[in-house]
């Protein structure tokens, strides 16, 4: 039941000149389903990504790494759900390495230029075999508005497709940003989502498309959490294909970098809160603002804080304004020095708590009337400095559960 | 639905010299149960305590500190619960002193000499009144065989009363240690846990006793986790009445000191899987040890991420051995030249993962076997140097959403 979220309108999303998507459904893990999904890039593409923290990152996470490092030209990414590939050994890396030999030879273009992604089951064995079969299907659908269908092959527990589109003047040249992602659990992106895709039609250099893909994981992708697990797979790349007739932005001072930047973020943010909207058992959708910081990395503590406590999770879920779990949850950030009765707590309109105390006016009903929506502002002063961050998180209700307990069945 | 917990049986639990305990029920929250608590101590008896590390600490926590600093000699404990004087500002601050107060003036000490102690809701204001009312009735039912009917009065969300015993031979006498704990949620104990007291009738000089009560604590309630959370209220005090006729125990080195901290860390760490054991929604209790590590907070960095983590948790509670959740756990661990292609997973006798990918000889129905079971060890070797650590934690379950969507109602 996802939180004010509903499957992207095709004729909404454009095209992307230079970006073509083709899916097939090839039985990695459950028949006739769509889980294989290529993207071809024309020539004079650039590409950017960023990727998991997680020590234990899956295999086509590293040829990825390796790939962009080696600076190919990138021409392909091929996506797979059902199977993540991680925890699979040197069998996934050469599993991770025979997709993209074989993508290439039907593209016609090198396997370092190929880009793979995984994402479903850690542990197993990815059924290459099956995989392989399925990239001549996918290619043969190949065509620019695949977008909706590209959204709908990269879903595992996601319940609706997650795509954005935004037309952005650029200079005096229009600019179309298209991007999907998947994501419900297992989210607590660490310089990237589960999966995230953006394209445009401007030109980029690559060091300044590598500026735009941080910035826009850092003010989207990795301001969400669902459960505070990050994922072994999490990726974010831009594509922009340089389609587009005007010159490329090759400096993060060309004037034009900001309007680009506002659109990519635009689209990525709009990505990111989807995934948590569509977070495992989400009823409720919360953004986190913590003001009044010594810096970001402390409002970013305190907010992380409240955004992964089961208890302020589970009270969220029940509607009940049990709202002392977020004095605790705010005063266990690991702030040494924080002075409680100098915290500030609002919930929308309504202040909860006055100098670390409850706020004498306050009562539990407009602290219940708050919680009884299902979009709420938790805003946090702390009195300390000036820096101030969002976080957008969801509840934690019996859903979240039933899910990560019936997985893999 | 404890996982292998009963309550305890009275009659083991032996009478501690210099120990009294009463109990009334004062209203506090709910009528008709037991809900305060008072524990006198005779003259002469040394205290310590460690302390929730939560910057929103509640007053009862700043008061005892207070007193404990001051090195006045303790002369009682009172512990309400139903409410946790927590986020209640400078009006809390002064009904735990008027709780000293009050309970000073009844047994004849001074207030310094009492230590205060809430647990329950946060943000709400205690109501001092019945409070105060239910102090003398405690008092009138003062004895030193009273030790299961204190476990009960201190429960909250717990479904067992938590109380463990032991007689040890210190030098040429016989100690008794006697201990109670309550705790189900809100459950990640950062130097303490939610409540827990141990009372022993030997003399042990205080620098001793805080040595002694520290090192309980690191080793049994500092390594349990339910839910992540460290509540506002953690504390663990640790009472040596003195009663015995030996003489004190004055230094660490003392050859009586190991005997004794080893009677008193076993107490604790039964308390503190007492704890976990009864979890909230708890059907499995975990045992994680990470061995192979380089240092003992590396060891605890990666235990805690397990322990933490919802996705591992949930598999464990459908029995579902999706054990990848477990690398990605580690992965995530924040250790950032892990290696692992070096680590080594086991569950039970099961050899699950090799050098970071699955055993070839691993079988899904191993893995189904050994968490069909109430008790999982989990072990992980990093593979990186000789330091080790415990920590013991339960799964996730529908039970425990249930209790704290409802906790208030």
């Amino acid at each position: 039941m996802p939180v004010n979220l509903v499957a992207p309108d095709p004729a909404q999303l454009r095209a992307v000149a230079g970006v073509e998507l083709g899916w097939a459904e090839a039985g990695i893990r459950k028949a006739n389903r769509k889980d294989l999904l290529v993207i071809r890039v024309a020539a004079g593409a650039t590409a950017a990504g960023v990727f998991t923290q997680n020590r234990f990152c899956a295999a086509p996470v590293v040829v990825c790494r390796e790939h962009l490092a080696r600076g190919s030209a990138v021409r392909a990414l091929v996506i797979n759900t059902g199977n993540a590939n991680a925890g699979t050994g040197p069998t996934g890396m050469q599993n991770a390495h025979l997709t993209c030999v074989e993508t290439a030879r039907l593209l016609d273009v090198a396997p370092e230029q190929v880009l793979p992604f995984s994402t479903g089951v850690i542990l197993e064995p990815l059924p290459i075999e099956r995989l392989l079969a399925g990239l001549a299907p996918a290619i043969a659908r190949f065509a620019p508005d695949h977008w909706a269908q590209a959204a709908e092959t990269i879903m595992t527990t996601d319940t609706v497709p997650k795509a954005a589109s935004r037309q952005v003047k650029v200079g005096t040249q229009h600019v179309n940003v298209t991007g999907i992602a998947k994501g419900a659990g297992m989210i607590r992106p660490d310089m990237a989502t589960m999966l995230g895709f953006v394209a445009m039609d401007a030109a980029v250099t690559a060091p300044v498309l590598q500026a735009l893909t941080r910035e826009a994981a850092d003010r989207s992708f990795n301001r969400i959490s669902v459960d505070g697990d990050t994922s072994t797979n999490d990726s974010f790349v831009v594509i922009a294909s340089g389609a587009s007739s005007a010159p490329p932005i090759a400096s993060t001072g060309d004037p034009r970098y900001r309007q680009l930047a506002q659109a990519i973020n635009d689209v990525a943010t709009q990505l990111a809160q989807a995934i948590v909207r569509d977070g495992e058992g989400a009823t409720k959708f919360m953004e986190i603002l913590v003001e009044g910081a010594g810096s970001v990395g402390e409002a970013s503590r305190v907010a992380y804080s409240i955004a992964h406590s089961p208890l302020v999770k589970t009270a969220f879920f029940a509607s009940d304004p049990n709202l002392g779990r977020i004095l605790a949850a705010i005063g266990n950030s690991g702030i040494g020095d924080l002075d409680a009765n100098r915290v500030q707590l609002y919930l929308n309109d309504v202040w909860v708590a006055r100098d670390g105390g409850r706020h004498p006016d306050y009562r539990e009903e407009d602290g219940a009337r708050v919680l009884k929506g299902a979009e709420i502002l938790v805003r946090v002063q702390l009195g300390r400095g000036t820096a101030s961050t969002t976080v957008w998180t969801c509840d934690l209700s019996h859903g979240y559960v039933s899910i990560n307990a019936d997985y893999r069945s």
